[in-house]
């Protein structure tokens, strides 16, 4: 099952990458403001239901893709084949 | 208008940080496969129209968001108070 996680930083916490993004693109000229970077994480995940694989990357956003005292992070399944 | 930009790193190429997340995973103890690791870009932008906030986040994503000799962009579009 393919899944997809979004890691976003929280919203009180300074955001140096979206900072640095939003003030190039006002440099390029671009009307752009709020600009906040994250991480996208695709990968394959093996387990029997969508509903366990939603489990297993729970944790592994726990215990390794995301910090949870700083990020937030959305999860989207797609089964194969549907 | 509130636009989400994802950026990964296309089919063909090497993603090191995604191998070093599957490789991390696995030892974890989790059942994954095919980690890919890209940049999620929120921002608000300034623009008359959803059509014309578009084409301003797709020349975004040609000047500075992405590079597109090796990576992938998609865009997604939110109209606020929609």
């Amino acid at each position: 099952m393919k899944a997809t996680v979004l890691v976003r930083p929280k919203g009180g916490i300074l955001d140096p990458q979206g900072e640095a993004v939003e003030r190039s693109l006002r440099q390029l000229g671009f009307a752009v403001g709020d600009a906040r970077v994250g991480r996208v994480i695709d990968l394959e995940v093996d387990a029997p239901s969508a509903a366990e694989a939603r489990v297993q990357v729970e944790r592994m956003c726990e215990r390794l893709l995301a910090n949870p005292l700083i990020e937030s992070y959305e999860i989207e399944l797609q089964e194969q084949g549907a």
